[in-house]
C-alpha cells in the first residue's frame, strides 16, 4: 500500500532549454510552506475534512443505514449535484466492476445498482424513472445546504413518483436524506415527516465531503470496503502532519503546481490517470481544484489554475498532441497503477505483420504502463512539465489516499494562491438570475440587474 | 430544424469594462476569412469530410452491413481509440435513450447494445469479455491507419476470445473491419482471411471521420436515422458555401474563438451543452479542436487554444466558479436545446418552504433553459466571453448539423492559426518511445533517445 510522487520532470535538471522549476524556487517555497501548513492545520475545527477519516460516530450512521436496508432494494437512486454527485460517481467507477449497472444481481453479489441524477435534464429523469422498479428503489437525497435548486426539483418529481408507486406514507421508507445536521429544507422536511437522515457535518463543504456520508453511505450500499477507504485517507493525513515540504506529499503537489503557474505560466493543470476506473476521479478533482482556487483574491486579482481531465492511453489520441506541441502553459500529472504488469496477456498472432507481430507475449498491463512512461518522457523531452503519482492497485485504500492527497493539496493551494478555498461566491449571481427568472420571492433586485443586461443584438445572431 | 449562434456576449457592446471583441476587429477579420474560406474549400479533394454527407456509395456500404447482420447479434463491441471511438460514443449518448446498454432487448427495440473499448486497461477488457455472450456479439475493429497499437492489442485478445467461443473460422463472421481502403495491417488481414470491411476514405482523417462508416455503421446498427444525420451535416456544408463571414456560422464560430485567443488572451475555450445527451459531444469536440490546432507553426511558434468540456446545469456546481471569477482567459460556448420547455413538470409540494415552494408548476425543461440563460448573463456581467449555439431538439439532424459545424470551424481555424489542422506530428515521439520499450523492430534510434533522458532523481521522488 503505497502512494508516491515522482516530480523529476517538473524540475530544471530534467527539462531542456532552461524550462523547469529550479532548486532555488523549490527551496524558497519550503519556508512559505511551513506557514501555509501551520495555517491550514490550525483550522482543524473549521476544516472538517481533516478529521472525517477518524469520525467513528459518523461512519456508524452510514453503516447502520446500509445494514438496515440491506436486501430490500435493487436500485439506489442518488439525487445530488456537484460535490454531492462527483464523489459517489468516482467511487463507483473506481471500485465497482466496469458497467456495474449493467450487471445482473448475481454478478453484483446482491448489491444494488447506483444511478446518480446530477442534472435537471428532463429526458434523463423521465427515462430513469420509467425504467426503475420504484418499489425496490432507495432514494438518497444529497445536499449540504439542503436547498439546492436542482436537487429540490428532482426531489419533488421523484417524491411524487414514489407516492404513486408505493403510496405517500410508504414513500418515506424509500428515502434517506444526506444533509447538514441543523439547517436547510431537507432537514426541516425530515423532521416534519420522520425521514431517515444522515449528517454532513457543518464544517465540511460539498466538494470536501466524499469521506462523509455523501460518499460513505453510497459506498457502503455498494459493498465497498469503507474502512479501507478511510484508512487510506487517514494514512495521508498523518503523513502530512509534517510542515517539512520535502516530506509532505500533498504539500509538494500543491507547491509545484502553484510555482509552475506563478513563475512559468503553466496555468492549465491536467490530471491524467492511466486507468479506466480512475476516469471519474479526474472529474472529482476538477471540481475540487477549480471551485476552490478559481476566484478573486482580496486585492481584486482574478487567480486560479484551470484543471483539465484526461485519461491515458485514450487521450494520447485526443489531447496529447496539444500537450506536446501547444503553448507552454500546462502541467500534466499522471496517475500510474504499477501493480498490473502481468494482467491481460496479448496472444501471438500475425507474427509476419509488423504492426501486430511485436505485441504477442506482452500484456495490456505492461502496454498501458509503458505508454504512460513513454508519454511522460516525450513531454519532458519537449520541455513540458509533468509528474507521476504512482499507486500499487486500484482499491479502497488507495482511493482514500488519493482523495485525501488532493483535498489537502487544495487546502494548501488556497493559502498559496491567497484565496479562501472553502467558498464559492462566483456562482451566486447566476443563481440569483435563475431565481429571478423563476419568480422566486425575494429576487426582485436580481431581476432588476438582469433586466439591465444587454439583450441579444440582431447583428450578432445568425 | 434550426441551428443558430448568438454571440452578443463575445462583443464589446455587451461586456463591461472594455472587454469584448470590437466591431473593427470583427470587420477586419471578414477579409481574412474570405481567403481562409477560399483556401479550405479549394482543398475539397483533400478534405474528404466536406463531402462525406453526400457519399451515397459509402453510406450503402454501412447500410448493407447493418442489414446483413440485423437480428444476429445482441451486442456490438467496438475496438477503437481517439477518432475511432469518440464519434460513435457521442452519437450513442446523444441519440439512444439514456443508459442504452442497461435496457432490455425489448426496450431497445431489438437493437444491439454498443460497447466501446477505447483503452488498453486490462480490467476493462477482461470484464467486458467475461460479460459478453460472444456467440451473439459483433466486433467492429476501427482504425484509419489499420495499425494503431492499442487497437491491434485489443484485436489480438478479442480474436482469440472469439476463436475459443465459436471457433477460429466462424470468428470471421463476427468481425467487421473499418479502415483505409488500401493500406495498413487490418486491410492486409481482411484480404488474407476474407473479413468484411468497410472503408474510411483515404482523404478522411480519424477525428473528421464521424460521418464516414466510423460513425455511420455503429449508428445504423443502433437504429439511428443516419440519413437525417447526414442531411443535417449537408445542410451546414451548403450554408457554409458563402465566404461572407456574416453569413457563415462555422466561420463565425472559428473567427470569434481565434480573435478571443489572439487579441484578448482567451486561450481556454469551453464547450458546455446544457443537456445530458450532449455530454460526450463535448469530448468529441475536445479531440477535434485540441489535436487539430494545438501544434507548432512553421515559424516554430507553439499555438492552439485549449478546449475544455463542461455540461450544464451540472458544472454550475463544479467549474462555473472558475469561469466566473478566475483569470480572464476563457470563452464559454453553450449549446442550448430550446424545444424542451414543456417537459418534466415539477409537482407542487411544500409550498410553505422557500427553497421548494416556488418550483411547483415549473418544468425541468424550463429550469435547465433558465439556468443556461442565467449563467450566460452572469458571465457577461463579469466580462466573461460567451456565446450560445441553440438547437430545437436533440435528434439525428441536429447532431449532424452540430458535428459538421465544428468540423468546418476546425478547418477554418487551422488556417487562421497558421497550422495544418489535419496532422498530429506531436504524438509521434511518445509512440516511438513506446515501440522502443516494447522492443518493436526499427525503434533503435528512439531507444537511444529514450536512454539519454534523465532518470527519476531521488531528490524529486517521495
Amino acid at each position: 500500500m503505497t502512494l508516491s510522487l515522482d516530480f523529476t520532470n517538473m524540475m530544471a535538471g530534467a527539462l531542456p532549454h532552461g524550462a523547469g522549476i529550479t532548486e532555488e524556487q523549490l527551496g524558497a517555497s519550503a519556508a512559505r510552506f511551513r506557514d501555509v501548513h501551520t495555517a491550514v492545520h490550525a483550522r482543524v475545527a473549521d476544516l472538517g475534512f481533516l478529521t472525517l477519516a477518524n469520525n467513528e460516530v459518523l461512519l456508524q450512521q452510514s453503516l447502520a443505514v446500509a445494514e438496515a436496508v440491506q436486501g430490500r432494494f435493487d436500485d439506489v437512486l442518488l439525487l445530488g449535484i456537484g460535490g454531492s454527485a462527483l464523489g459517489p460517481i468516482a467511487l463507483r467507477t473506481a471500485l465497482c466492476p466496469p458497467q456495474w449497472n449493467a450487471l445482473t444481481a448475481e454478478q453484483r453479489g446482491g448489491r444494488p445498482r447506483l444511478h446518480v441524477l446530477d442534472n435537471v435534464d428532463p429526458a434523463t429523469i423521465s427515462a430513469t424513472l420509467a425504467r426503475l422498479h420504484l418499489a425496490r428503489t432507495l432514494v438518497l437525497v444529497v445536499s449540504k445546504s439542503g436547498g439546492t435548486v436542482e436537487t429540490m426539483a428532482q426531489y419533488l418529481i421523484v417524491r411524487e413518483a414514489l407516492a404513486q408507486a408505493v403510496g405517500d406514507g410508504a414513500a418515506k421508507q424509500h428515502l434517506v436524506f444526506v444533509t447538514d445536521p441543523e439547517v436547510g429544507a431537507l432537514r426541516r422536511i425530515a423532521r416534519a415527516e420522520g425521514i431517515t437522515t444522515v449528517d454532513i457535518p457543518s464544517n465540511v463543504g460539498g466538494r470536501f465531503s466524499v469521506l462523509s456520508p455523501v460518499g460513505i453511505l453510497p459506498a457502503a450500499l455498494l459493498g465497498i470496503d469503507v474502512r479501507a477507504l478511510l484508512a487510506g485517507a487517514a494514512h495521508v493525513t498523518v503523513s502530512a502532519g509534517t510542515s517539512d515540504l520535502a516530506g509532505n506529499l500533498p504539500g509538494t503537489f500543491a507547491v509545484l503546481q502553484w510555482l509552475a503557474d506563478r513563475d512559468h505560466g503553466r496555468r492549465v493543470q491536467v490530471l491524467m490517470p492511466y486507468a479506466d476506473p480512475l476516469r471519474d476521479l479526474a472529474l472529482w478533482f476538477v471540481q475540487l481544484w477549480a471551485e476552490s482556487l478559481g476566484k478573486l483574491r482580496p486585492d481584486g486579482q482574478a487567480v486560479g489554475p484551470t484543471p483539465l481531465p484526461a485519461v491515458g492511453a485514450t487521450d494520447q489520441h485526443s489531447q496529447v498532441q496539444l500537450f506536446m506541441e501547444g503553448p507552454l502553459d500546462k502541467t500534466v500529472t499522471f496517475i500510474a497503477v504499477r501493480g498490473r504488469i502481468s494482467e491481460g496477456r496479448i496472444p501471438a498472432r500475425h507474427g509476419d505483420i509488423p504492426e501486430l507481430g511485436y505485441l504477442g507475449g506482452h500484456t495490456l498491463g505492461e502496454l498501458i504502463d509503458i505508454e504512460q512512461r513513454a508519454t511522460a518522457g516525450a513531454l519532458a523531452a519537449r520541455g513540458r512539465f509533468n509528474a507521476t503519482l504512482a499507486i500499487d492497485a486500484i482499491d479502497a485504500w488507495h482511493l482514500g489516499a488519493l482523495m485525501q492527497t488532493f483535498a489537502l493539496a487544495t487546502a494548501y493551494a488556497g493559502d498559496l494562491y491567497g484565496v479562501n478555498a472553502f467558498d464559492q461566491p462566483g456562482v451566486e449571481l447566476g443563481k440569483q438570475f435563475a431565481y429571478a427568472l423563476l419568480g422566486r420571492a425575494g429576487s426582485e433586485s436580481a431581476r432588476a440587474e438582469w433586466d439591465a443586461l444587454p439583450r441579444p443584438d440582431p447583428r450578432y445572431c445568425l
